[in-house]
């Protein structure tokens, strides 16, 4: 990896961090994947933290603690959500940046539009807006039991590959897994984000008391016919691979905007 | 607005949430700026979120309570995130899309890379995922007796010019207003998202017991020399409109990935 400070002789660092909480056993699957590639350091939230988004603790202190979870590999868990996570470990634990960071594997699918309001990807994109090079990986199955077998090889196979390359500091991929047998997957796929998301609704209920509460619930739908998408990778049993970018410029609307909006005031 | 379903005798529905909560000058700024073009309705936390980014409520339910802040005004508050808010508005107050989602105005910026981080634009963005097109709105002071004058008069104008023409139901706009009296304010700016961010660390301090905490804290830096940019404009008393997406795929990366992942496994 070029664009870091490491030298040939250097083990590289690899910065481990998920939104499920330390504990899941998908963080686990992840480090156990890669130990053998470099210096595994983890920072994970000390709770689940699904659907955290890119939020980050500004009103409140954050505490850190080291933990034994995963043999001699070195361990804090963290107070704070998945992004603080990562902007801790970089400033707090590591005094450096790492050369790559890794989040997941996340027990369920952040395929689509899931990657804006996955905590995996927002600790991946966080990495990747700090210059450091970023997987998120997520198995298609929540079930705390999921078999990541499948997950773990081509954990392992990816991060091999990029840290074997010259990458973009920015870089940052969102892979989800499907959640079959690893002899039936076919590999990694490169693909675009599925316009696909949930149609939601709000269950409608009573407290005890008699006072109404509302629990989100709803359907997945894909509204995204393109066979160049993670959903029709995923359903077709490849690992989807979509770069992400922390840009939210769209810029097509940017050019027809200036037309438009280009009135006097 | 030809892609929602109001005829042309109906009055829009205009929902307005935001991240600093219901109680916040900014929002009351907002109500006051729009409500004459249109039915506005409210929906926003009942307390601040800033920082909550994307973040959605799954693991517990949520509240939401009618309140008298904004006169004759329908107005509710939610225990939830920014993003909740406009789901549960959508589902359980309008039943129906509203013609257009406002966010704000925030207490403080939500240029470059903020925009990420910020339950403003989250709020704005979720809206336009939701097929309603929608426009946060920051100023660039965090203090809570900020002037919203130019803020409110720029917000009235855009928002008018927007429910007069047929728009993009995707359409979101991060529109940023600078801390400067109205008379020197120069006009809207169409503009890209600045690659400016926070340069961050934390405070590491120790509690009454000898723990330590950690604070976040850090201070902004603009990486982009760019005149084309939301930053630039802010700094040149420009109101910076950029127009955000959804779709974090990097097409360009997507590209270059296409050619160096592809050896067979």
């Amino acid at each position: 990896m070029a664009k870091t400070s490491r030298t040939k002789k250097e083990q590289p660092i690899i910065l481990i961090t998920n939104d499920d909480g330390i504990t899941a056993p998908g963080i686990k699957a992840l480090v156990e994947a890669v130990k053998n590639l470099g210096k595994v350091i983890v920072v994970a939230p000390d709770k689940p933290q699904s659907g955290m988004g890119h939020a980050i603790t500004i009103g409140h202190p954050l505490r850190l603690s080291t933990v034994q979870l995963f043999g001699d590999v070195e361990a804090y868990h963290c107070s704070g959500t998945p992004v603080d996570c990562v902007k801790l470990a970089v400033d707090k634990v590591l005094h450096r940046k790492p050369d790559i960071c890794l989040s997941g594997i996340n027990h369920g699918a952040n395929h689509s539009i899931n990657v804006i309001y996955s905590g995996t990807m927002s600790a991946a994109l966080e990495a990747s807006i700090e210059s450091i090079p970023s997987v998120g990986f997520s198995l298609l199955d929540y079930s705390i039991e999921a078999d990541f077998t499948g997950a773990a090889y081509y954990a392992n196979l990816l991060v091999k590959q990029l840290l074997g390359k010259k990458i973009d500091k920015h870089l940052c991929l969102n892979v989800n897994i499907p959640p079959a047998p690893k002899e039936l997957l076919k590999g990694l796929k490169i693909c675009r984000q599925a316009y696909a998301k949930y149609e939601e609704r709000f269950d409608e209920r009573q407290d005890p008391t008699g006072r109404k509460y509302y629990w989100l619930t709803g359907e997945f739908q894909n509204f995204d016919k393109g066979k160049d998408t993670d959903v029709w990778a995923l359903e077709n049993n490849y690992i989807s691979v979509v770069p992400v970018q922390f840009d939210l410029t769209n810029y097509q609307l940017k050019t027809t905007l200036q037309k438009v909006l280009t009135k006097k005031h």
